[in-house]
């Protein structure tokens, strides 16, 4: 078993919880306390938004009504999650530092209100912040209930108030090495006059003002990733110093944007995340939904190879979407145990009770204004409880993976900024489609970015990689020379770090000797515009849309498909090149997801890997978690109908988990799911 | 016959009108004269933006244009309604007083220009507009021709200025006692420590800061109101002084929802409103239409209970949609008659001769830039004039229903600012869905709000009331105890007037008792995806859309209407609830206005209501007014296709109005209609 | 041969260079002038936005890596188009002199970068860029590489500062003599109180407050027209006076609207454009480019009627557009000889080498980041290199136009400003269709505005002549009192050059003579809604759409058409009016183009021209361009398809250019093109 500050030993089961907003009402706080037992709630986060609460004016505190929440639940056994409040202040402290609300990029302060609206440089903000931290873990540092830091919550956003601009133009000197002429180099500025002759002629992004010198706009988002971490630790010092046991963490977005979250997951004790699939939009949207959250838990899990926590969850409704559908009955149980699968140790909701009243009330909670359990969502909430009570011999284990899929932060940002191709690029989309055909194959997948090592794996996936970073050309290259097979796609290595183009050819960096061929035109197609594939080993056809790169293949390079039409009809669409002991394939174009999944099950096959079921039906997802002794076989229907299965035979002697029956074949029901341990 | 402070005798047929644009074209104002006559005018709204023309320079006044006016006017007996000129300032007004000015949420000030760009606040500019109509009141007060007061024109909007804020945390303390804890509560501000310690951190909501604190979101709306109501007020002290028999209105639009209209009510002598109905958009759209128009038509005159005027409205093309078309021939006399029927005495225009630049050029008017009367618009309006002429013994008669259908101002802010359910929300679109169900049972509606005594009906249909201000719950437990039918749906009783979510159960305040049922969760469709109902009483079919609440009826409950399709079929769709002497029907989905049309005719059956023709054919509009001695039914067809119906026998004895023939099978043309006198 | 300021000895192929991106890699530089030559290159076009490059700090200039270039350019017998650097500026210059950044309407003054972001009026600016252009004229103005400048890049945009609001005022009193009442009237100010008291309270159109006074509108635009020629005369006067034998351009966006482009053209000494046509996007839009790419090509020859500059193009890939296809094989060519066949005497590309970083690196250019010459596009440009020198003899020639199609700057601000008819009003759009039918009559046409002499042309189509700017009507009636065809549709002679509407009918100003009708209502249809027109002649039957206006034919008119359909089936929708020798037709709809096709063509016969093969193919161009002592007959092919046509007994004895071979059967291949001289 792998090494780690943090292990859990029972999985988590709880809820953001603001008893703050009922101290009126302690008929509503015992309800609460009674009610925690039939919810089968071992956790409770607390104080998210409480600033107001502990220190409703300048330095005058209270703290009163947390010390009773905290001894309850220490008599009632439950895991406190401690959070930091640093998400939204109380207004007077806006009134009177206005420094530290927040400046828009068209440079207008903000107003007090909603939340995530603080400078992340703000002298003032951050004193404070440390300071409420430093009463929070000296006051309850000891506390028997305390059992994790929740640093503030969601961090996101940015800020272009005058002292966001110092540091930004500081942190180009560090960067720079003081260099002006190297900075303008990697900015390339010598296109339409934008040199700069100083530092202090810099000034963050705005569409009032400079926005098209993609490198700048990269380093922006990357000073704004050392900003949050920057004011993370921050706010971790005292916590760290007062509560060395007590392990940190702070919930991540899915998949915001605003800063490279890898950048601080090494200075998580766990990573945690709040999850929220868009179920019930169909069968097709349920089952993309499953995909893009099993996307997310793997991710999660492999920016520290390890377990996480899924700090937000709901066990019902979402509030902030066009269309809010209530989750379907059974559904919250599959999409529990796919959370647990993919290598989650917690599942926590927000929140335990709605609140009364401002933008969330309509937000699922385990109990409903109503106030009673007898409700269809407490009920599910009380079979999961249950049912995490049965499964404690898998918390904390791990999850081995062969394959991995990149999706890099950094990447992401470049691709997203070019000016050129097409809109939408549909690079997550296609990410997603190489992850779903790996996936499909009942394989675990680690989904990493361009800093992870990759010698663990056997196939890595690493589509669109346009933007190289230091050092993945080589490591891309090596990990084929050892033997793995890497796929890649069209639009790949043609800008550094700094978005400057490659001279000499595309993929560049070596990689057009790694891929066997040099891509010399990117044509696009419109949405619903579709170009054709043809398969040199059986002719098959398939549908190929969005980009359709023409690449020119070398003496060597084996071509495994064509196009069909236009006027690159029959020229090379998908190669495999040989190098060293793998190989690389490259896919031009943009296939449908059917050619990917015999692809990838070919790649498999040549790796050598033995493949339980050999394409999975659509809609299963089958993961793996690992202890000591024991492997454990998710097995998950999300395809919206009931699907019959064979035992495989490396399966024939594995039992139902956690009945321990023996295990047969295997029958899902809509929305079932089956464990089998091995 | 009731009581009014102010009753017409003639249907009044004007227009808006202008000389102040003509003064240097002489013969243009002659040829006005002139046309008049074949027009059929016999009023003219004068002087809504003749500020400029009154006050060219500070304090230096040129009435003699007006004066010449006013005593032509009178020498053609015609009635002079005189605007106050609010709605726009000259430009030297706002470069020495800038204070007037508006300025925006995002908290930046408006330059001068377009009109509505006024403080409400501003004292200079109240003092100003006090004056101005000091000067009009004391210089016209005693004029013949002077008939009524047009106050300012369509005021609308909000100012965010200082004074403004200044206003509204005044207001704020008047609210809630000076009580902050109160305000806290009730804006339940301990959610994402949004608590104030003081009235001076309140500021307006604005996207650059506090937006989803939805109890301050209702109390500017609130603010918003009272502030225009007092500046209408301040309008009206020196009019009121010196003219105290001269009748005020204003001129509303029609569902504006910038303020309450119903607050402002009882401060106008007769209600008017501007209406532009989107005609000739094809056979569908013009029905539609028809509902919008007779639905605003009734409100207005439920507001007050009284006739209204019709103060604008086009004799042909609008200028402000993305497509413009020409009113077909017949539809303007035809919408003519629909507002009479609905209530209405009078038809005026905006306006009696297209101006010659800016923005309105083009929007159409009595006398086109061709500048003669052989025009079909013309003719058209000349017809209608005669038309009038002929049905003077309706003018100022009386309207009385049995049924209402609850619209409220307050529950729409709050219904469209909730974060949650779907998107469109779809208020306004249901509440037209049951006022049409009762429309086409042929009995006139009152369109009501909250406030609305209900003694009066025996039919109310209250669609989405999600919140319940004070008093509605107990009074219509009442109204259905003393024997009415009461219309509940999805949505009903979810939060307070300060929009704090009600505990214990939906519908709250008593209506779980009174609907017989408790609504545990709500399902929401996509535009276009449809769950269906099924009659216990014969299993018909109908379709349901965007809202699907769970709803689970105690015993007693009759359930009239099952769903059939996804989780919850075979649950309760529809059910009735007696109570006492009366009965609640509850509609927890949005079924087809098929079922609606069944449904209201069984309870009015059940009420014992006599019914002209059962189920009106689509696109018919039946209304009916009454004087000490007739009814006057008008039967209108909107359907773009000739319509046969049966006379029925209740009328048998009456007569076609107004050529006195006595009434046979009613053959109605495309745009045709008649009026039938009983 | 007309008599011309300058004229090109032979056609130029050239492009964008910019060195200065490149100073640090020699070997690139190199590279460049040795693949000049494979490139068919005699032209570069340097400096467009070196500004920091020649003063990288305050008055301390480099131009030594300039002075290598040109010396090696006049090495290479290369043309020199010499950029001024206005179009961008150093950072340190907007840092100092925060003055010359432009203030948007909303009243923000923008920040540096980007481009165009300069206030048109900064006195500092305008010193600054006659300093720089003073130096480059020293330094350069008798280089033996000098062939051209070329002012700025693109000029566009507009400032809202106090020192353009200051300009506007003295600009606007100039207008109006210093008189406000005359201003007032043209603007129409007493509608909405809008008069002004005095010009100092007049700003400039913005959102924030006044933007409905049309008349401000277009004297706004107007007077952004006058700023921008300053300018550009500010520019030249260095240029001027030390390099008088040096012709000057600015290259002109294709349909910018931010200034009337016409009111340049006399300053000029040669038109210049950048032609981006959307090539690529499917068979029909390949059509539809094509005819938007001649009609530009037309009317920038109009403009000075004489022959132009493509002063930019891609070789290949545009990178702005949504989606960026590659340009197909052939296209290139066939594009290149539309130009010329349009009257263009040079080719040039944005840009020879692709830039390594910011916005544009992945725009099309002759030599991409790979470098060498052996790509697809390289090739095609160096064909093009070659043809182009093998046309020589047509470089510099005329064309000759017998019809016009009157498309004006002015007319279009005040029809994209109107408030009414319909959305999109489909002006330019309806310019393309006439436009289109007049070239598929294989005739060459002229691209003219209100301005433009008639005495030339037999046939002026002028649609949606909304505004009649002085003088149009009278020459209008005049070129058909002559024996011209002049084709009118509906919307015409609305409003005058202030978009002050006319009194008495339309269309005004004696148009309702010549064309023998009055228009009194314009109906509109939806998108996707129609009605139809039937022939007198023959009882044909073709769709009409989006305006169906409602005319008054008077006796003698002869009525060509009728609508089929609506209340207005029956009626007039197009008509013939004898004037004097010629006549006037009145197209009161919008008809499909096969309609217009066969009006044209008819008239085209009664006016006696003959048509070398009566209605082209679909996709097929036809034009003529003529030396003294040959006819050029360019006839190409963008129909997607192989085409065949016969050969016109006129060109029987013609030869092919510039094979020099007899004339037989024109076989044209998809993208295909044959040059016919005679």
């Amino acid at each position: 078993m792998k090494d780690r500050k943090f292990r859990v030993s029972e999985f988590i089961h709880g809820a953001d919880y603001n008893p703050d907003q009922w101290l009126d009402m302690p008929d509503i706080i015992e309800e609460d306390f009674r009610l925690l037992v039939p919810a089968g709630m071992n956790s409770a986060t607390i104080g998210i938004f409480s600033w107001n609460k502990f220190e409703p004016q300048e330095e005058q505190y209270n703290f009163a009504w947390l010390d009773q929440i905290m001894d309850r639940m220490a008599d009632a056994k439950m895991k406190v999650i401690l959070a930091t409040p640093s998400g939204a202040r109380p207004a007077w402290m806006d009134k009177k530092y206005p420094e530290i609300l927040r400046v828009s990029s068209e440079r207008v302060r903000n107003l007090h209100g909603i939340r995530h609206n603080h400078c992340w440089q703000s002298p003032y903000y951050r004193r404070k912040t440390q300071q409420i931290n430093q009463i929070l873990a000296e006051r309850y540092g000891k506390h028997p209930a305390l059992f994790m830091w929740h640093i503030s919550n969601e961090y996101q956003g940015e800020c272009h108030c005058d002292l966001c601009q110092k540091a930004f133009r500081d942190w180009l000197r560090k960067k720079y090495h003081n260099d002006m002429k190297l900075l303008n180099h990697e900015w390339c500025t010598d296109v339409w006059s934008h040199g700069f002759g100083s530092f202090d002629e810099i000034e963050s992004p705005s569409n009032r003002g400079e926005h098209l010198i993609h490198g700048m706009n990269l380093d922006w988002r990357r000073f704004v990733t050392e900003e949050t971490l920057d004011f993370f630790q921050s706010e971790c010092v005292p916590l760290r110093e007062l509560t060395p046991d007590i392990p940190i963490t702070t919930n991540f977005m899915g998949q915001n944007m605003d800063f490279n979250q890898w950048k601080l997951a090494p200075y998580m004790d766990i990573m945690s995340w709040d999850s929220y699939p868009e179920w019930s939009m169909g069968r097709q949207q349920d089952m993309d939904a499953a995909i893009e959250a099993s996307f997310c838990h793997d991710r999660f899990r492999s920016m520290k190879m390890q377990p996480f926590l899924v700090m937000e969850s709901t066990p019902s409704l979402i509030n902030w979407r066009t269309i809010n559908k209530l989750k379907r009955p059974g559904m919250h149980e599959l999409s529990v145990v796919q959370a647990i699968a993919h290598g989650a140790d917690s599942i926590q909701y927000f929140q335990w009770r709605k609140c009364r009243g401002e933008g969330e009330k309509l937000h699922g909670a385990v109990i409903d204004h109503y106030g009673k359990e007898d409700t269809r969502v407490f009920q599910e909430v009380s079979r999961v409880g249950e049912l995490l009570g049965k499964m404690q011999t898998i918390a904390g284990s791990d999850t081995d993976s062969k394959a991995a899929v990149l999706y890099d932060w950094e990447n992401s940002w470049a691709i997203e900024d070019l000016q050129g191709w097409r809109s939408p690029r549909l690079y997550l989309e296609t990410v997603y489609q190489h992850y779903k055909a790996l996936r499909k194959l009942g394989i675990n997948v680690d989904v990493i970015d361009e800093e992870t090592p990759l010698d663990k794996y056997r196939i890595v996936a690493a589509p669109m990689l346009y933007m190289l970073r230091s050092g993945i050309a080589e490591r891309l290259k090596q990990f084929a020379a050892k033997g793995g097979s890497l796929i890649l796609t069209y639009g790949t290595g043609e800008v550094n770090e700094n978005d400057l183009c490659y001279l000499g050819g595309f993929p560049a960096e070596g990689l057009m000797e790694l891929a066997g061929l040099r891509a010399e035109e990117m044509d696009v197609l419109c949405d619903g515009e579709y170009n054709e594939i043809r398969l040199s080993e059986n002719n098959k056809i398939y549908q190929a849309d969005s980009y359709c790169e023409l690449i020119y293949p070398k003496e060597g390079c084996e071509v495994l498909a064509f196009y069909t039409d236009d006027f690159y009809a029959g020229k090379a669409a998908v190669t495999r090149n040989q190098w060293k002991a793998g190989a690389c394939f490259y896919i031009a174009t943009r296939p449908e997801q059917k050619y990917l999944d015999t692809l990838y099950q070919q790649i498999a096959q040549e790796q050598g890997m033995e493949l339980l079921w050999g394409i999975l039906p659509e809609g299963i997802d089958l993961a793996v978690r690992r202890t000591e002794t024991e492997e454990y076989y998710f097995i998950m229907n999300f395809s919206g109908e009931s699907v019959q299965m064979p035992l495989p035979k490396q399966l024939q002697n594995s039992s139902v988990f956690p009945d321990d029956k023996a295990a047969k074949e295997i029958y899902l029901e809509k929305y079932g799911y089956i464990i089998l341990k091995d």
